[in-house]
């Protein structure tokens, strides 16, 4: 889970700040700005875009191209050395920044190895980086864009920037188009400005209008007021339903779909047969899956958990342990609301379920009669492994079914969603759309050997994990 | 506006920051932590609570007394020198942490003068401190805090560490508890813990259970699992509206009124007689009245403003300036949910009037075919001088009447709450409230010399602020 | 060891900083200056002046009177806290730069308790300040001094800012004068400004003329371009010897003897018999008493050992075994200049010996044939409590005596200077100079006890340092 | 004028740091390490060496093979992106320190654009590296480095990581072999270790003894405990003079002759006929020739200048402006060993005056009865190309003749070394030094053209130059 921009305008810098900004949700370990015009200009940190970007004098980052990046740590085990954008300089000085993640490192290693392509980190966009390196350095453009696809497995929307003749800012992704990525058009005195973006609010900061979802399989070019598409390979979709039900804003529109109203469709979708007093949403997340619940069974709908805005943050801390603690520090309870009454506490969903099991407890120590836990989304039973933290099968609480979740949770009801109720709340047509976290049924090449694999890296990599040092 | 707390406890700095965290709410300018056993131990900077504690050895801060601090900028000039507790060496060694407005600092100066003791700052909780250090170099304790209470003017919900014999905790308000105040109680294995803070969500997040308010007039001394009190003064209650209504959060209780449920019933209380299809708060503060107000018409409730937590903060920006710009910037509209409809939008109040105009102006962009603005609070018509930051009477839009407001802010209807809807909805008797900013009846002695001097001088310092330098 | 300095001038800030580049080899631990006009303004710091000082503005230190320090620590044990000048706000605002060693702490803190006056640190310079500050609340300023000198044992050449009135700047020496403090006078357009200094090289950089010395028990005030002086207590002169040794810079010009005049002399009445090749001196303290020990004897003067400028300090570190590796680090030898030869190996004196041994043992690595230690200082068999670094008896080498010390060192022979030698070369009487390191005499009140105490306290603190964060 | 380390050790992270401690005198503006295992590991900063790595876990640079670099800034604009080492993972991973300068920048820019290879700085290291990049990914390492000697203009003296099989450091000189580079060997139990120094002085505090100078025109490969060397080019030795003059450290040793003994025999082959009462030398730097001096003409050598060891640095203060405030600022006088004397000043050389003029004028404040000028080098008319700061032909004092320096300089006269005294003092033939700064005669080639340019090249950098922001 990362975001990205890339930007060709008069206005780069200010454009991409703003821009991180209005994404900073997507990551909020470390971010960067890079531009060129001769040259390339940097600069990036470890922190909030706000704390990287205090006090820096943005007209330091010069020209009209560049391209931007906010990330958390999924992979990789140096948080120092893999804040991006990433640039090398042969051939013609060329940047990346990179959204998703590549399923088949291991073979691309040996392959940069090969080419004598010497590796600085555990990154995948590094390797994803000299992939394209190397073969930029041997064929045109396209070509070596779709040798790249051909090459690399896994999820990836990423931006480019390369500095032959003018420069020129590229937005692809990878056949599947798992991760969003959106093109945005500003007509102002000097010309054309565009930006492709991890998502459409990045383009409302900024003036900017959505043109359409960069195509899975496409690349497209702008250069100086104009655009270029290619077709790399035929389209099979597969879009991350986790972008709708937890992890865009609500104020996005993802394949031509709002997120808003997604979630508020998920919540009318429920199939719920209790009788309760309230509906509770676990703010902020699951607060518009909650009015369509409580519409549509005509259920008040109450805010009974207050948050702590200046308690750090839950979803994205990567250890378990500290996870748990974080989600519960920040709520408080309206007692009037809870006590007594019988509540449907409505959740984006159950990951591994230490904190439905907590809100729910918070919820009875506060006097509530019942607890019916909702989950906006269908029982998630398998990693994913193309960019959503979590990736650990046996730490998911629905692995091996769902039986007797409520007691494991405390609650005295769960309720799911269906996976129809989510598809139709998404509104694309079901094969279009990644289900893999709910089925094990992977879009890319995930042999069994693979995943176990890639598990495995994961379980590595998080023990291995220190706090950073801010 | 600030938050202070004292604590009498074993883990005293580690209760202290995880209680200022939850009163971060009330000043995000600067923390600090003041402990004691033979010496005095003290941590503080500029920032938020979790930039200033970042790192910091909690456990440096020895001791099993302790106060704490949160500010954020209504009066003085120069941020640096003023970070709270403030600490003196004599008599005994006496820190202050301070929350309230002094509103006859030039007469106290004088006193102070002659008294040749020497002022560092333009803050008035240095005044405050070194009255206090005065009367208790001549008297009893209780002498002294009574004389105090007699000579200055204003609002101070205060608390005071002692160096005299083993350390005292005390906590004392001003006749009238103009800020609140409460009470906690814990007990453990060690005996008997007490905490004063500002609002008790302080006490719920560290385990402490509300016992009351500490009364107007009332000082109230922790020492060694003991508590004393003592009344001071006859109390003359007149509790800030303004609390309930926008400053506190919604889960804290306040002379035993819920503020959630009094918002909720802010939002029943209002008289509104407009046909529109959705109510739309203003997030965050405005959502519970709009649950009350949604449910009282019984007109669809609808998230249709998306807040961007990662930029800024608002209403406490110092300037004009700087805060219009800044609430904007942090909202985007879910366009279905207000695109070709008539919108009741719900705020907490109207202030300067300068974002309820953006407000309306933003829907209007987006579609909305009407937008009746509603506010929770009735019209604000005087400056305040006891701490909230509306110093400047001409600032306020209201200060002349409500006639035209709506078209000065380009709404449909503007309707206000009344002051007896208001009244209601705290449910204390209206004796006992602070009502100035709505009637400009001040319960202290506020001749109309003093108001002019004090507006005088706020603006002034307004005009002198500038942005700190982090 | 300290560096003080009081200035009454139009351009105090800037000269204070300047002084205090000039003094800084008087400690290198932390810096500050205080200054005042209506206010106090204050910036200080950890680390050396320029570090402290770096991108600070410097006009913010307001006034045209100011007191400044740096500072080593000897005594107390929390750095942070003990950065100087210190201040306290009654009566009238008060602050004081210390430099010396108070040697009836103890006593002094049962007074302070008694007067209800808290201490923070184990510094004797805020017991100073706190004795001041009782003094001058109840008794005019002469008679507060004169009552202070009377109660206070040890050394103190410290200077003072006073906010009575218009302000002051105060410089004042015990009644023995042991540590250095002059006075300097410069005519400018705007008038006459004054400055006090612990060492006259901080006049020179700044343009100031040599004066006088302040007279052991004198006071002198300065305000508004004028002086007045005031003899607390008939002086009884006991000056510091290593001040002429080791401590003081040779361009300053102490009680009238120029310190590079004193060490030339120094190295010309060492007794010294030996047949050597060259004199190679210790850089950089020693090379003064080398030239003079080179003409004496005519023996050729060399620069055998070289140092290197980046590497840290020697003497001033706090604990023997930081100290031992960092003098050696610094030193390469000229392989040519030693090999072969005999050699004297002239060093200010011998404290603990291994410094010593290992300069001795580094010449014989590089092919010395004899290496005779020359000590232009006689032999330290007590300690100093009056603030040099050299507190605790059993350390020093010479404490049980001389026999045998040129195998402890691994020298061929070790020549002292005599103290006959050592009071000619300085030029003042015998009994105005303190020779208690040489012979156990001190001039202040130094019982048995006390010595021990002292000792004691010393060895705590040194276990208890902690080398600073920085 | 910087300082390059190349090490192949079990501890290459601390002997790098020590040995940057040692060559600190080389480069103040910033330091840096990279070593290697499977990957690189990289430290660096602006500031000094202690500086940067204050608080710095050495271990965390991982690996047995290293290089280092401490740097000022000679060529560059943009002080923070040419921190040294420069690394670009392509071929291999491949780091490169560089001392020297390239004189034929714009020749290989053009070179390397039709590489497609895109450069980031104006750094002339920049350029080095990517020329190596191009010549290593086409050809064997010894072609390439052989390649690269053929293309590339001017002096360095540089060292290199190659990421190529199990690593190796390779050390190089251009064929004139202008600035210095050594090689020292240190046998342990694990094995034969091995670095590479601009100075000796880097080998002595670690413990490596020196082997000899790398040769001009050949390059040193160091892997796993083998040294392996090939000569490039046939050597043609062009040895910076002013390396002895003035920038090496006394105690190195260059091209088998010492330093320290250059200097003495500079002092010594002084002609001087007048008649003085003291030679006094500038401190640091012309200790040595004054001692020699001195011993000469038998004329007694006194410290009458003595130098305050916490004030900024001279020489490599890149703006006149501020250089020439800088070298007075620091020196205070005996006055004792000056008033009513007739003094020979000893100073390294005379650049551009302005300090000389100073000095003399010093003296004289201090009552002086004359000043006779002596420079231990001849005088310097021409710029120099190759990395000592004297690149504008029309600052030099001696540009145009030394007919009536004296005057300038306020000088009684002035003495200057003889091109035979400098040549015979260095003890190598004169047609392997670069003399060129006396002489105009430049050992590469330098045509008038480039001269200029270079000329007006580093102009335009002076004048654009900022003050880091440290």
């Amino acid at each position: 889970m990362c975001g990205v921009i890339g930007i060709c305008s008069d206005g780069v810098a200010w454009e991409a700040y703003r821009a991180l900004l209005a994404i900073q949700h997507r990551g909020q370990n470390s971010a960067g700005i890079l531009t060129m015009n001769d040259k390339f200009y940097r600069k990036q940190g470890d922190g909030l875009v706000s704390e990287v970007f205090q006090n820096y004098p943005l007209d330091e980052l010069k020209g009209k191209k560049g391209i931007a990046h906010v990330r958390y740590p999924t992979a990789g085990t140096d948080p120092a050395s893999e804040v991006q954008p990433l640039f090398i300089n042969y051939p013609y000085g060329l940047a990346l920044a990179h959204n998703g993640n590549i399923t088949n490192c291991e073979e691309l290693k040996g392959f940069l190895r090969e080419k004598r392509r010497s590796l600085q980190t555990d990154s995948d966009s590094e390797i994803l980086l000299n992939v394209l390196a190397d073969k930029i350095s041997k064929h045109g453009l396209d070509e070596a864009l779709g040798q790249t696809l051909d090459l690399v497995d896994g999820s990836y929307s990423s931006v480019m920037l390369l500095g032959k003749d003018e420069g020129s800012v590229i937005g692809f992704r990878d056949r599947h188009g798992i991760r969003p990525l959106v093109i945005g058009k500003k007509e102002t005195e000097c010309g054309t400005n565009y930006m492709v973006c991890s998502e459409s609010v990045g383009l409302d900061v900024t003036g900017y209008e959505l043109v359409r979802d960069v195509k899975p399989g496409e690349a497209v070019y702008f250069s100086n007021g104009s655009m270029r598409s290619k077709q790399l390979h035929p389209p099979k979709p597969a879009h991350c339903i986790f972008e709708y039900v937890y992890f865009s804003r609500p104020d996005s529109v993802i394949e031509g779909q709002s997120v808003y109203e997604v979630r508020f469709k998920l919540g009318e979708n429920i199939d719920f047969d209790k009788d309760v007093d309230a509906v509770i949403p676990v703010p902020d997340t699951a607060r518009t899956a909650a009015l369509g619940f409580s519409l549509k069974y005509d259920i008040p709908y109450r805010e009974g958990l207050i948050k702590n805005r200046y308690i750090g943050r839950t979803f994205i801390m990567p250890t378990q342990r500290y996870r748990e603690s974080a989600v519960i520090e920040k709520l408080n309870v309206i007692r009037k609301e809870v006590s007594g009454k019988r509540i449907a506490l409505v959740d984006d969903s159950i990951v591994r379920g230490t904190t439905s099991r907590r809100l729910v407890n918070l919820l009875k120590r506060y006097g509530a009669k019942e607890v019916h836990f909702v989950s906006s989304c269908p029982p998630i039973t398998n990693p994913c492994f193309y960019g959503i933290d979590m990736t650990i099968k046996n730490e998911l609480i629905a692995s091996k079914g769902t039986d007797g979740i409520e007691k494991k949770i405390n609650a005295d009801s769960v309720t799911y969603q269906s996976i129809d109720g989510l598809v139709k709340a998404i509104g694309l047509p079901r094969s279009h759309l990644c289900l893999a976290c709910l089925t094990g049924d992977y879009p890319t090449c995930m042999t069994c050997e693979r995943v176990k694999e890639l598990g495995q890296a994961r379980e590595n990599e998080r023990n291995n994990w220190k706090e950073p040092r801010r």
